[in-house]
């Protein structure tokens, strides 16, 4: 079964909307076992949506949304009447529908707008719209099921997920049988090297390895039917024997989950000094909920006047080596660490740019620090693309070395 | 002219990744008058490529995305051989620029997966890759100009912009007249209430009102060729004296942009305590080049116990008020600033959740403390939606408020 999806608004091609709802879409045909062959994304001119029904008509299932709102840029009901042939028609069950929905909404008077709602194509079924007043459309021309949704995300989502989702899932097979293995620090190609001999003796899987800044996500589905969900499972062991400690998580497991659960099963604290990251660690570590049972402080110093009254790191030392340096990260770990009286300290000092660079250290140079039970450390990394993502990446690498750090010395 | 683009990658399509590399290029088209007319998804199959090549071949300029990296599963570039019909050869001049960019990684053994990185079409005209391995590849075919780029948006983006888009920049018209009014704090349709009357009046302006969470932006495009630059500038005057504090920025500001210009502009430096934010704020006004000339210090103070410590608040105001409190908040902005030395304090304290939250402190409560000049003041909001959302939004408030206050002290 082909299913193929088109997007409608001009929105979407003018740079000030993305197409979130056919993310939606796919992600629920997933659950039932159904994948999407294409996504097209058109404006509202009539020419537009009904060139791109014709062109998609090979797929067995067209999931439409957008272009049926109340204004005048709406233009998907004219475009559909058009295409299948059928005269526009009042509709009273719609219009009922349009009343009940203002009454709640405590307004009387319709505008001509929402009173335009109720016009719809004659020879389309119609799916109620539990919170908007435009309904969707079902027709069948060819071999072909067209289902238009309005664009508005949540009118949609619950008009697919109770209305149109379960007609579809009849048709599906089980579930598509995959899994996310998430890896960071370690280069797509050199991750493709690593695999590569597995790859081609597993012919029955697909494998893709694709590239989510700042990490590599490596994601594995069943591309023949005698892959069962153990038989996954321990596939998914084969991958993790070979590439070890690259692996920090699974499926839905972001970087600072796994050191969340990390900290949290260890019974540890933690307390965090930022210079260049200015806050994204301990607000990364903050997006798991119950994280007051483990982060104890954080300081964002950014000055040396703030590191040294702040962090007690030494004028010697700033002045020795440099803000930027290990020898400076060493002391802002150590010293946090004793500050907030936590298990871990951990700091990153780094010139997150685009200006404050120098050759001996260039934007992109970052110095993270640990203390942590009887042993200290310090790692530098150096990457550079826009300062956002510098300071993403910087705060990448200082959980990273936070998860194996603890992975060694506690696990 | 008709310009299209295809975006290929089964990751696309299976939920995990969404297209942001055809929102970049739109908007990069866009800035010199060329519009999209349409974006097609597709896997990474060679059938669905050559397919979506053959179906939109309408277009005189095809922009293509995606399946040039070094893995398997990268199969554009056999894709394009086939569809042009061409052969594939090794490049010396790819390799070559391979090796100088593994030799800056300080990698000098170069995998087989980025050799092939080395073989390209025949009939390719090649595009340099300043950031990665796969080079960017041109085909002509019919009326049609096919451009291959990679589909990490790094590369993608530096590529297009470097040497694509000079090429078709002197096909487009002038740039699209449009400008963004940026809100916030204030919801869709009051905002809509507010300026539906001047919608009206201009009907030769497009006006859109779109919700971009944590705010709304005011799209407004010209829709006639009367209108100038002047012109659609007197219009935003229009719009902005009718909105007026409703309004933070035009255009590309953000609201930390905006703040940090007003700390810049008169000189004031900025301490932040943070708890229910957890250093997001912190993140989001470093996250501007230059922040240390304004941003003094950060605390996140996430327990009572480094309320207490590291902020001075008083153990009575934490008992009898409780940590999220309008006095928690003030004395934490308070003293933020006395400890930085700072002109301003800005402070959080609230429940993120989805735990934590009480009947009378539900989930979503945020306090917000100001210290400021010879003033200061506190400010409650309520909003749930995810733990993320909500750290979002209390910053945005807090940021906004700190927009607010600066305005009507200093400016």
């Amino acid at each position: 079964m082909i299913v193929k999806i088109i997007a409608i608004g001009s929105e979407l091609l003018s740079g000030s909307s993305t197409d979130t709802n056919s993310q939606f879409i796919i992600n629920a045909l997933k659950s039932v076992g159904i994948s999407v062959a294409s996504v097209k994304i058109v404006g509202d001119e009539i020419e537009a949506i009904t060139g791109a029904l014709a062109s998609e008509n090979d797929a067995d299932i067209l999931l439409i949304t957008g272009g049926l709102g109340p204004t005048h840029d709406d233009r998907t009901v004219k475009a559909a009447a058009q295409y299948f042939d059928s005269a526009i028609v009042f509709s009273e069950v719609v219009m009922q529908h349009i009343q009940a929905l203002f009454e709640v909404r405590g307004i009387a008077e319709l505008s001509e707008a929402n009173r335009r709602q109720a016009l719809v194509p004659e020879k389309a079924e119609l799916i109620p719209n539990y919170y908007g007043t435009a309904p969707g459309l079902i027709f069948k021309k060819g071999k072909t099921v067209y289902y238009f949704m309005p664009g508005v995300p949540v009118e949609m989502e619950r008009m697919f997920a109770e209305n149109i989702l379960p007609i579809l899932q009849t048709s599906g097979t089980e579930p598509i049988l995959s899994a996310v293995i998430r890896t960071t620090g370690v280069p797509e190609s050199v991750l493709f090297q690593k695999i590569e001999q597995w790859i081609e003796i597993n012919q029955d899987l697909a494998v893709s390895i694709l590239p989510h800044f700042p990490e590599v996500h490596i994601v594995i589905t069943k591309s023949s039917p005698n892959i069962t969900r153990p038989l996954l499972d321990k596939k998914l062991d084969e991958v993790t024997a070979i590439l070890g400690d690259d692996i920090y998580g699974y499926d839905a497991d972001t970087l600072e989950s796994v050191v969340a659960k990390q900290l949290l099963k260890n019974n540890l604290t933690i307390a965090i000094a930022e210079s260049c990251t200015g806050g994204l660690i301990a607000h990364r570590l903050t997006n798991i909920s119950g994280s007051s049972a483990y982060f104890q402080q954080g300081i964002i110093c950014y000055s040396n006047r703030s590191k040294i009254e702040n962090l007690g790191v030494r004028e010697k030392t700033l002045a020795d080596f440099g803000a930027v340096s290990r020898q400076t990260a060493q002391e802002m770990a150590v010293n946090i660490r004793r500050i907030a009286n936590s298990d871990i300290g951990l700091s990153t000092t780094g010139i997150a740019g685009p200006t404050g660079g120098s050759p001996e250290k260039p934007v992109g140079t970052v110095f993270i620090g640990l203390a942590s039970g009887d042993h200290k450390g310090t790692f530098h990394f150096r990457y550079n693309r826009d300062r956002l993502s510098n300071k993403i990446y910087f705060s990448q690498m200082a959980l990273n070395q936070l998860r194996l750090d603890m992975k060694a010395s506690y696990e």
